[in-house]
C-alpha cells in the first residue's frame, strides 16, 4: 500500500487510479524517473502515476488540473533533451501500462496501438503480419510509441520513409483539463478542419498526452544492400546522394567525417584512411551499378559491399559507435539540421572552434546527410557546466549563422530550451506561447520544456 | 484612380498599397471574386487588395486589424468549398501579385516560391531544372501554390507522393495583426518547437496568410505505364491495390463505379461493361506483370494497357469526366474519406438513399481508393437548396456512421462548415476554436469558414 504525503491531490489520484496506479515514497525511489540525456535532475517527482486506460489518463489529468498540480509526461525515457525529466514540483505520468496493439488492419494498411507500446514490439507485430512499420531508431527496445510521436522521432530510415510525422494517420490525445481529443482515422486524406494531430506531434508533451495512434504500415521492402565507401571529399557525397536518389530506393545515407570514422573502428579499412566515409543502404537493388558508375567518375575512391547480413551489421556498428578506439568521457550529443551545402564547412569550423575552447576537448561528426541532419559528439576532459555552455554557444552560434535548426530529431526539451531563439524568431516563439496558453491555460503540462 | 468609399480603413490601405494595390468601385466589379464551387455569394467584398510583397501583406493586415476589418484571403479561386468567397463585410486580399519562384536549389532539392505562383508555372520550372514538383491536381493552370498549401490540396499523385502537407519543408505566414512568421528551412528534420507550418497547412486562410514556401523537389520519375482495367467487383480492387503497392511504384489507383464509368465514355470498352473499372498508373515498370498475375488470379477480367501517351490521356479523360454521355445539371461535388473496406457499401447505399430523395437525381461515384478518398458527383433535376441540403444530410450521415471524413481534399470552407461535427467531436472543434482565438483573437481572418 502506497503511503502518500497527506495532500488532497494525491488522495484524489489514489481514489481514481488505485493503489498500484500511484507510486510514492519508497516505491517511487525504485522507479526510473529521468531520461537518457544524463542531464542533472535534482528533484524526484511528487509521485508517479501509472494509468492503464485513456479514461484513467483523463481522470488523472483532470484531478491535477483541478488542483493546479503540474505534470510531467514520461514514455520510455530514451530521450536526449531532458524533455521527460521532472524539474521540481511535478507529478510524473507514465504511459507504460497503457500499452498494447489494438488492431492491425491489413486492408487499410494500418496499426492502431496504445501509447505505452514499445517500438520494437510494434515493429515485430507489423512484420509478423507481413508489413513494415516504417519508424525505427536505436532505442527501439525501450522507446514507447507515444514518446516517438510526442517527439516526432527521426532515425536512420527517415530518408526512405519520413519522420514519425509522416507515418501517423490518426491520433488520440488528452489535454491537461482531461478533455480527450480522439481522431483515430485510418486514411491518408483528411481535410476536416485543423490538423490537430500534426500540432501535437513533436510538441514533447507540452500540449497534450498522446494516448493512442493509428500508424501507416507499408509493404515489407525487398532485402537491403549495404556498402561502406571511401569518398575523396564531401562534395562527392552530395553528388552521390543525388544520383542515388534518382537511381535507387535509398534507405540510409550516413556520412562520417574522418575523426568519427577512425574513432569507431574504421581505421585501416581503406588505404589511405578517407576524409569522408559513407554508409549507404538501398532497398531492392541497384547499389552495385550505382557505385561502379560513381567509381568511374571519381566520386567514390573505394567501396566495400556487404556480402552478408553479418558484414552489413559490422558496417552499422561503425556508424552506431558500438566499438570505440577510445572511450567517450563527459559526452555531449549535439543534433542539428543544416542545408547540405553548409555541412562540411560546419563540421570543420565546429571542430576548430570547439578545439579552441579546451585543448583536451574532442569532437566527432557524422550524420543523416540526406535529411539535412548532423550529429556532433563532443567529449570533455572533465564535468564542467561552464564548458558545456561554451560548447553549446559555439555550436548553436554556427547553426544560427547558417540558418539551421538546433534540433533535427531529439527535440528541445529542457536542455535546448534556452537556445530556441537560435532557430526560431521571437514572433514564432510568441505564436507557440499563444498556442500553449490556448490548450493549457494554467501552464501545468510539462512546464519548463520547449518554451 | 480608384474612387473609394470614404472609410478610414480604405484610405489607410490606399496609402500603404498604392492605387493599383486597392481595387474598389467599378474596378472591383471586373475582378473575379468567388471560387469555383458555384456557391451563391450575395455580396462583393468592400475592396480587393493586391499586395506585391510580404511587407505589403503585413502592412495591409495590420491596418485591417487596427480597424477591426474582416479579411477574406484569395488565391487562384479554384476551390470547391467556398472557402475564399466573401460572405459579407470583408475586404478581399489576393496573393496574385505576390508571385514568382525565388530559388530552385539543386543541392538541397528544394524550390522557394511566393504564394501567388501558379502551380503549373512551378511544375514547369521544376521540370526544366531536372526535378519533379510532386504536387498536382486538375486546376494546376490557375491554382496558386499558396492556396494549395492553405487547403492542403490533394489530387491524383497523393498515393505516390503524399498531399501538400508532406511536400512543404519551410513556410512563411502572416498573422491577422501583421506579424510575419517566417521559417523557410530547406531540410526534412526540424524539431525546434511546435511545427507551426503543419498547423497552417490546411487551415484555409483562417489562421494566417501563406506568403512564401519551400517545397521539396524529387528526381524526375521514369515514364509511367497506364492501364484501364475491368474488375469483377470492389474486393478485387483492394486485392490488386495491395499487390500493386508491394510490387510497383504506384502513381495512381483510381476506381470508377459503373455509373461513372459509363457516363464518362467507358461504355463498350469492355464486354460486358464492368461493375468496377480501374485506372492504374505505375512509375518505372512492372505493370504488365502485375496485371498478368492478377488476370490469372481472377482479380482482373480484362485490361487495356496504354501503348502511347495519347492512349493514356484518353484513359485519363474518362477518369476526369472530360467527355460525358449526358451533361451534368445542378451538380454537387462530394469529397469524402472512408476506410477502404467501407467504400463499396457506401457507394451502393449512397446511390440508393440519394435516389430515394428524388427520382430524377443521379449520382456517380469514383475515387482515389489508395488514399481512402471517394468523390460522388450528384446531379439534381433543378436548383433546389432544400434538396441540396437533403443530399448532404444523407451522404454525410453515411460518412459519419462509417467513421469517415466529410472532406478528404477540398476542405471545409463555408459549404461544409455546418457538417463539421459529422467528422470531428465537440471537443476537437472546441480545441480548434481555442487555437483560432489564440492566433486571431478578433476573429477577423476569413470569418465564417471551417468553424
Amino acid at each position: 500500500m502506497t503511503v502518500l504525503p497527506d495532500q488532497p491531490v494525491l488522495r484524489a489520484l489514489l481514489a481514481a487510479l488505485g493503489d498500484d496506479g500511484v507510486l510514492a515514497g519508497s516505491r517511487l525511489m525504485a522507479a526510473r524517473l529521468r531520461d537518457a540525456s544524463g542531464a542533472p535532475s535534482a528533484v524526484a517527482p511528487l509521485a508517479l502515476l501509472r494509468p492503464r486506460s485513456v479514461e484513467e489518463v483523463s481522470a488523472a489529468l483532470a484531478i491535477c488540473h483541478a488542483h493546479d498540480q503540474p505534470v510531467v509526461v514520461q514514455g520510455g525515457l530514451t530521450g536526449l533533451a531532458a524533455g521527460a525529466n521532472p524539474l521540481g514540483g511535478e507529478i510524473a505520468l507514465s504511459l507504460a501500462r497503457l500499452e498494447g496493439i489494438e488492431d492491425i488492419d491489413a486492408e487499410e494498411g494500418t496499426m492502431t496501438l496504445r501509447a505505452g507500446t514499445i517500438l520494437q514490439t510494434a515493429q515485430d507485430a507489423a512484420r509478423a503480419a507481413g508489413f513494415l512499420l516504417p519508424i525505427d531508431y536505436g532505442a527501439r527496445g525501450s522507446a514507447h510509441i507515444g514518446g516517438a510521436i510526442a517527439t516526432n522521432a527521426g532515425g536512420t530510415r527517415v530518408i526512405g520513409h519520413g519522420t514519425v510525422r509522416q507515418n501517423v494517420l490518426g491520433l488520440e490525445c488528452v489535454l491537461m483539463d482531461g478533455t480527450v481529443l480522439s481522431h483515430l482515422v485510418k486514411f491518408t486524406k483528411d481535410n476536416s478542419g485543423y490538423n490537430l494531430a500534426q500540432l501535437f506531434i513533436g510538441s514533447e508533451g507540452t500540449l497534450g498526452v498522446v494516448t493512442r495512434a493509428v500508424l501507416r504500415l507499408k509493404p515489407l521492402p525487398p532485402p537491403a544492400e549495404t556498402a561502406l565507401c571511401a569518398l575523396p571529399d564531401f562534395p562527392a557525397a552530395l553528388k552521390l546522394l543525388r544520383s542515388a536518389r534518382a537511381k535507387t530506393t535509398l534507405s540510409a545515407f550516413e556520412v562520417m567525417w574522418q575523426d568519427h570514422f577512425l574513432l569507431c573502428g574504421g581505421r585501416g579499412l581503406f588505404s589511405p584512411d578517407p576524409d569522408i566515409a559513407l554508409l549507404i543502404e538501398c532497398e531492392g537493388g541497384g547499389l552495385t551499378d550505382l557505385l561502379a558508375d560513381a567509381y568511374s567518375e571519381g566520386i567514390v575512391r573505394d567501396a566495400l559491399i556487404a556480402s552478408s547480413q553479418a558484414e552489413a551489421d559490422r558496417f552499422w556498428d561503425i556508424r552506431h559507435m558500438d566499438h570505440l578506439e577510445t572511450p567517450l568521457t563527459h559526452e555531449i550529443n549535439l543534433d542539428v539540421s543544416l542545408p547540405v551545402v553548409a555541412m562540411d564547412g560546419f563540421a570543420r569550423r565546429c571542430r576548430e572552434d570547439l578545439g579552441a575552447l579546451d585543448p583536451d576537448l574532442r569532437s566527432y561528426v557524422f550524420g543523416h546527410v540526406g535529411d539535412g541532419n548532423l550529429h556532433v559528439v563532443v567529449t570533455l576532459p572533465r564535468a564542467d557546466p561552464a564548458l558545456v555552455h561554451r560548447v553549446e554557444e559555439t555550436a548553436y552560434g554556427l547553426v544560427r549563422a547558417l540558418g539551421g535548426s538546433i534540433s533535427a530529431e531529439h527535440g528541445i526539451g529542457r536542455l535546448k530550451r534556452d537556445w530556441l531563439d537560435h532557430s526560431r524568431s521571437a514572433a514564432e516563439i510568441a505564436a507557440m506561447r499563444a498556442i500553449k496558453a490556448a490548450l493549457d491555460p494554467k501552464g501545468l503540462l510539462n512546464p519548463g520544456k520547449i518554451i
